[in-house]
């Protein structure tokens, strides 16, 4: 396989931003993702592909819930700080103010829309684990055109 | 569930618009998809969502190999020759000029870069499947902006 042409066409798909923020008893993490694709209508179900040696995915794994906090075109800086490990501290998340979902994971109080999910299956082939899941629960607090992976004008790897 | 708002939060997912080409026995058949996410760097994984229903789907099921070709900006009226069934006739699929790919599939000779994968499993739990698949083979013709699935101004279902 010719390794630069893996990588050229791989960067040309289209990502949106997302914050994954999880909680098992009691903790809570959150994590910026951008693999994430609806892949059923019925039931609707939505994967998304997770950074294996994180906290978050820890939690993920062990809770088998998420929610899905969708970021808006502008929210760079959102993006940003969930790339490092999130600290919860003064009631904020990663320095951002956040509300509890159903499932007990946080979602970001600036995200446009949300989806809760519930894990169905984890193949942990990659180094990231591909986490098959179906939406239990979803939220929209105002349209907004989505921030893009591209937007962001990260030197993306892989 | 509010089912107004997960139909909304869900088509605020960013995505590409890519033909899926399958052979099986000399048998090709190729259609429009836009649920794909690439799912680990090493070894490189896609998620697609395939609807069930149709050859397509049936092909690939049985060769567990596929192309994928990218769509670029523009290229609308290729993205919709493949929502339906598409014949191979005079040389040529959906009405387009391919090529075969190492895995025998077909891939779209417009198409700015394209992708082969192998099968690893199939989740078919909804009305779509959810192939994860290793990136076996690709090829990059032009750098171009793709096609997004808000260029097609669709609208878009679920």
């Amino acid at each position: 396989m010719d390794e630069h042409a893996k990588k050229t066409a791989l960067r040309m798909i289209t990502y949106g931003l997302y914050v994954l923020g999880v909680e098992h008893r009691g903790e809570l993490a959150a994590a910026s993702i951008n693999w994430l694709t609806q892949a059923s209508f019925t039931p609707p179900l939505v994967v998304l592909g997770v950074k294996k040696d994180g906290r978050t995915f820890a939690l993920l794994k062990a809770s088998r819930k998420f929610a899905v906090s969708f970021l808006k075109s502008g929210q760079r800086e959102l993006a940003f700080a969930f790339f490092k490990p999130a600290r919860v501290e003064d009631g904020k998340i990663g320095g951002y103010a956040y509300e509890i979902a159903e499932t007990g994971a946080p979602i970001i109080s600036q995200a446009p829309a949300w989806v809760e999910g519930q894990v169905l299956s984890i193949d942990e082939t990659g180094d990231h684990a591909v986490v098959v899941s179906q939406v239990m629960n979803a939220g929209v607090k105002r349209h907004a055109a989505p921030l893009t992976l591209k937007e962001l004008d990260l030197n993306y790897g892989g």
